[in-house]
């Protein structure tokens, strides 16, 4: 059994759609054997609630990609405002222009989950990890992933009971959701739109 | 040549992407001659720059299902906090249980793009018209429509030259990103992330 770091809890998988329902953008990882990788991906979806299934989309030419189709494996990490530079970074550095991988480039803590190799990457707020349902024709025409989540973790400090606080937490701990050229927006405040009084 | 609603604009097909890259929850609807129909989707994402492509999960049980299906189109709208309580309305009551349908139902206006025949819906802030790239397995499997983005259009007051721009527009305009039960966030700050200092 794996220690998780401080203030990371799992959580239940009919409740894992719930960390990327809003539509946040994630980092994927993935590793083969020694060898590993983490990328920023804007474009990735749940599929389904349970089991929990997402959707994300790899380019072609990326070494997360290769190691992906080795291992079959994936995990999405959710960033936040405090990982926002790392978010860039790993998104506009390719691992194949590096002489070193981008884990010790740029200094990022990883930890194990359960279920997958691949690493969870630390300074994050959410983490889905995943494996594959090969889907050779969207791999191939679309760049399209299709994977199914094993496990699911949060941090407690701004998701509990299957709910997202961002309004309660520090303002650090909010998502980020990407437009491009470096800017994005981190998610904002809580609507409530009440059911019980629609038109039946 | 329609005549397009007040502040609505065209988008250029390669900033469309933009309209979805960071994760609002959308309206789908469809027609298929006179019938039509409107729901929610919070799963949705861009697969693809230019030409355009998006992937949306839609129900097999529901009624816009059976229009994108006879009729190959689909338009996503993208509501803001003014368009809150009908997005909730549209995403939690079907249409098979209605003797009347949503437009007349929940007083919804819509307006004519080009290029489709569904509607687009109004008091939104972001439209893509869609034509469905057939991919039956997708389909059945796993309930996700793959569509080519053929005409985009926005809400000049938030989006302009290819950038949205919440934090100088009204807080009415912002996007919708749900969780569950009723709960969204609205989009919130901005956070730009210099990429001309990135290690190399």
């Amino acid at each position: 059994m794996n220690t998780l770091p401080e203030h990371v809890r799992p959580v239940p998988l009919e409740k894992a759609y719930r960390l990327l329902n809003h539509g946040p953008t994630v980092l994927v990882s993935a590793a083969d054997g020694a060898r590993r990788n983490v990328m920023a991906a804007a474009w990735s979806m749940p599929v389904d609630f349970n089991p929990p299934k997402v959707a994300v989309v790899i380019d072609g030419a990326t070494f997360t990609r290769e190691l992906i189709e080795a291992s079959g494996e994936l995990v999405l990490s959710v960033p936040c405002r405090e990982s926002a530079e790392m978010t860039m970074q790993v998104g506009t550095v390719g691992a194949r222009d590096l002489t070193e991988d981008k884990f010790s480039r740029f200094g990022i803590a990883t930890f194990a989950g359960s279920k997958v190799s691949a690493p969870l990457i630390r300074d994050c707020v959410a983490w889905l990890a995943c494996q594959v349902l090969p889907h050779p024709g969207n791999e191939q025409a679309h760049d399209l992933f299709l994977a199914t989540v094993v496990a699911a973790y949060a941090d407690e400090r701004v998701f509990t009971d299957g709910h997202w606080h961002f309004e309660t937490a520090p303002e650090a701990l909010r998502t980020l959701h990407y437009v491009a050229g470096g800017h994005f927006y981190a998610i904002g405040d809580p609507l409530v739109v009440r059911t019980d009084g629609l038109p039946g």
